[in-house]
């Protein structure tokens, strides 16, 4: 095992075109929005507490809307993502918005530090009574993730002293001695975003809370939830989803085997795990999300990185079980994975976790943000009969600035260092400073990724420096080559998925990388239901889709590609400022001699067609329309 | 238009092996298990009204289950399949049983005539306040069809004799009259149940209320659901379902030409439409009937003729919206689908009908009853992983009477007569006296349908008749062949799916049908996006279906049958006292070289394997397990 640190997004200036557009977008124009769409629908004014509590409060105005529990977590993540909007470039009003929200939040705070605006608002004598559904612990975790990228991108500690003093109250509060609740919350956050805090306070007891959260999570008997819902005279066994999987608090994390229940519960703390993992050099909680990695990604992941079928746990179901047109696949959970994957990635340089990491950021995550940065996607199904929307708010816009705060941190995926090393995990133009050992190191890739994969990298170290470049071939790729310097270099021995390049860097080394794509045919396993019998097209990271505004003589449900369509890239730079269509001969089943049967004993006639497919992350921007990303093959 | 009146059951005797263990099932575990159920589900102590209302009461003891405000239609299909019972052979145990139902029904009802025991019993200031959800009339529509049913089965008019004041008080209150509500049920059902009291008490009256409500339903503006939600004080615009289409009631009948919302709605609907366009000479009813028939016929049933694949509104979706694993199609709903054909085929003596008939009857109603008579299904997917498994009871209990009713008058969906014309529907062994003009005729069949298509017809008129045969050459038969008497009878003109044989007929004379029954590949229409590339095996009029416990060595899931398979068909006579099993030789993809891949370039291999498939209806009676019936083809 070896460490990596991700190279962060503020280090990282993205330049190609491809991520270039999205971060715009989601600065001038998601980031904007979200803030007028928080105080449209309420969530500003819910931390607007004007009395002190107690005495029970009525309810605070809330425009009519209905107010949600776990409020407090959309604008805190709104406060991050808005945040590293600001770490790109300052402006004044982001900044005093955010002054205003911590404002509210240090009046709401009472006197022992407790910071929940629901409670405070509403029902402040039953705080900490419910752990399990109440998300006040959740909420917490975002906030306090706001307040610290606040403080980074900013210098302002405001916000970030504010929490810190209700993390010394939750610290309090919950542990394991006798007067201390032994509880953690139902749904996980706070433990990822302790393990934040502790690496910008370096106080231990910040690491040491969320470990604790972590191993407590799920101990035996009796249950902590059991436990907190006798005290307050509720029957547990009347839990509505009847299992403690639904946020993975059926047994002890390091017991866990199978990934079940809510998906981004479920991610948030994998992510944490692993993240203890690197900082304690816990074996156990590696091995554990190994295990849990390896059976969500080779069991229970759509092609497009998407995770949980179903909407009724918005969560994991059977293995194998991966309808296209119920798909759940929430975007935060997409974008939870990437979180987890990282971690993973930093403990141990493996390409399966930035394949996976890839493979959600281009496909799953991404289709759940608009291009005009202003509606989203809550669900990503892999096939629609038309009557998917994007929306422009939810009832519960968590989706919203998980993706805002994604994009705006888009950067911070590129690189790693370790000890003398530079890994670098995805390709694009941007430049990035970084050091390695003791040397600061200049980076700057020229790319038209994903639309090709030709990759132009410069090493300009500040002197001479001898490290080893670590450069990850995407497990999709076939064929690559590699110069340096204008010289071939053998990329045969790849450890585990990195061409490892040692050498000493001179400044205006080049690195030239050619990853073919050609469009590709993948099919799944057999023990997948929804696709058999089905192929789905990818071009590099890309999965695609068919929609049938691009098929107007085709129904989509009508198409077949033959198993011998050789299909093909084409650039359309009028589409959304250029992408890259595939298009393939294809066979239409015909309707025609069907005259009135539904069901008869020929199969259809097949007419010859060309099929026109999308990227699967831009589907839905023209429109609800039908859409596939399984075509049956012919 | 040539009109024909249905063969009634108490005239067929059922002695063909395959319908005659079917029905001693149902009257001797299902129709005694179902009175037990009613009972300790607190269905029969919601009947027992104590203390006169009004004042408004104290909710009666219920046993702590939660009441439905439709039980009495559950009771009342109870007395119907029960008296369907009766007609087979006198039952004194459940002659008691309707008869103390009875008395509780009788001391219930005001003295107005008023009838509905959740009103009754709870609310009686707020009767007939809200049409559109509480299911007021549907309810003396069920118990008005059972009290029929006790009355033709035993002569005893006491139930009846209180349905009818019910019905004269319904009558008051409903109808064009200045003083009278112009409303009609959320739930269809009173409507085709007065046409059947029509028949009997022949008083126009009740015709004229069964048209009165179908020739109001969707009338607008201003709606009735709209009127009466205003007068009770609630917003219309807050109707959960939104649109009135769920109940039909979103224009006026006879301009409806699509088969949208609740599917069992829809059905009993469109069964007293035909009613009435058979008792009214009504072309335009009939016209309508016929569009929707070819509406759903074409575009909205599967292939087991199951209805109404959504959840969500227990019904219609778009057209070719057909997905297996979710299909809701409720068996009540396949059961109504067979009223509604019984009606078309008997306006109008079109094979179209009979052939959906037989389709509901073998495979998406039958489906719904177990082996044991005493565990049900409520929906009928197409396709299992596994999680479906039939239930002892349901909140919701009207599938279960349903299915009783229907398997226990069976029999009076083989023959119809008119005017100097005997038509058989449905082939079985069964012996049925019947008049034909004004003559008695005896006919019998002989036949292990639907193992077998060789069908053995003995004609025993009581002398010398001259009729026209009109005998029924199923849609899926080819090849058949026929003899009258030992001679060849050419089959070729057949007249709307019927073979016309107009003779004089002798005693004894003989009619010998051979239906040849290969397994058949059924195909989809390729708009149906869920069964492209698929295909699906029947026989004769049964569906087939592969079940994991048939398949130990083969997942049902990596099945996949070659295109050029031979599947034949093989008697098991151990299973369930004899069915017709399908085997084939098939491919199974192999899991064996994916490692831990799950998507990938190259498509899986196959290995040979056999498949054996068993019909549709039987499935899940050896527990739950994973089921296909649309098998993807190689």
């Amino acid at each position: 095992m070896r460490r990596y640190t991700p190279v962060r997004f503020t280090q990282v200036s993205v330049e190609g075109e491809f991520w270039r557009e999205r971060l715009e977008t989601v600065l001038t124009r998601t980031i904007p929005s979200q803030h007028e769409q928080l105080e449209r629908h309420g969530l500003l004014e819910s931390l607007r507490i004007r009395q002190p509590p107690p005495p029970l409060r009525i309810p605070v105005s809330n425009h009519g809307m209905s107010t949600q529990v776990f409020w407090d977590s959309d604008v805190g993540k709104w406060i991050e993502a808005a945040s590293y909007s600001l770490a790109h470039r300052r402006d004044t009003t982001i900044e005093a918005q955010i002054d205003e929200i911590t404002e509210w939040l240090a009046k709401a705070q009472l006197p022992d530090g407790y910071l929940n605006c629901w409670y405070i608002g509403r029902e402040i004598d039953k705080r900490w009574t419910n752990l399990r559904d109440r998300h006040e612990l959740y909420c917490a975790g975002h906030l306090l993730e706001g307040a610290i990228a606040y403080y980074q991108a900013t210098g302002r500690r405001r916000l970030l002293d504010v929490m810190c003093r209700y993390v010394d109250h939750i610290a309090d509060m919950f542990g394991p001695g006798p007067n201390q609740r032994h509880g953690y919350c139902g749904h996980q956050e706070i433990e990822l975003a302790l393990i934040k805090l502790y690496h910008v306070t370096k106080e231990r007891k910040h690491l040491d809370l969320a470990a604790y959260f972590i191993n407590e999570r799920g101990n035996r008997p009796p249950h902590y939830f059991d436990v907190e819902a006798l005290a307050r005279g509720d029957d547990p066994k009347k839990y509505w989803f009847k299992t403690y999987e639904y946020g993975q608090a059926h047994k002890p994390v390091r017991e866990q085997d199978k990934v079940v229940g809510h998906a981004v519960r479920a991610m948030y703390m994998y992510t944490a795990m692993a993240d203890l993992a690197a900082e304690l050099g816990d074996d156990t909680l590696q091995r554990t999300c190994e295990i849990l990695w390896k059976d969500v990604t080779t069991k229970r992941m759509y092609v497009t990185a998407g995770l949980g079928p179903s909407a009724s746990n918005e969560g994991f179901t059977q293995d194998y079980d991966l309808p296209n047109d119920t798909a759940y696949a929430e975007t935060c959970a997409s974008v939870a994975l990437i979180f987890w994957a990282q971690r993973m990635l930093n403990l141990d340089c493996d390409g399966v976790y930035a394949d996976v990491l890839e493979q959600a950021l281009y496909n799953g995550a991404l289709s759940g943000l608009s291009r005009d940065g202003t509606h989203y996607f809550y669900q990503n199904p892999l096939e629609s009969d038309g009557s998917h929307r994007r929306w422009e708010w939810h009832p519960c816009p968590c989706c919203t600035m998980n993706v805002s705060r994604l994009v705006a941190s888009v950067g911070g995926h590129f690189y790693s260092t370790g000890e003398d090393i530079l890994a670098v995990h995805l390709y694009g133009g941007n430049s990035a400073r970084m050091m390695i050992g003791s040397r600061d190191v200049h980076v700057r890739q020229e790319a038209d990724y994903p639309w090709s994969g030709k990759v132009k990298i410069t090493i300009d170290p500040e002197t001479v420096a001898e490290f080893a470049l670590k450069l990850r071939i995407p497990g999709w790729a076939r064929g690559e080559t590699l110069r340096i310097n204008g010289q071939p270099f053998d990329t045969a021995s790849k450890n585990r998925g990195y061409v490892d390049i040692s050498r000493r860097w001179n400044r205006g080394d080049m690195v030239e990388l050619d990853l073919p794509m050609p469009v590709e045919r993948l099919y799944a396993h057999p023990n997948v239901r929804a696709d058999a019998g089905r192929v789905c097209l990818k071009r590099g990271p890309l999965v695609y889709c068919i929609e049938e505004i691009d098929n107007p003589n085709a129904p989509v449900e009508r198409l077949r590609l033959p198993h011998a369509a050789q299909p093909s890239a084409m650039e359309d730079k009028d589409l959304f400022g250029g992408v890259v269509r595939v298009v393939a001969d294809a066979e239409l089943a015909s309707a025609d001699d069907w005259d009135d049967a539904l069901y008869r004993p020929a199969p259809s006639t097949a007419e010859p067609t060309r099929m026109t497919a999308v990227p699967y992350y831009v589907w839905n921007n023209r429109g609800p329309n039908r859409m596939l990303v399984w075509l049956p093959e012919a």
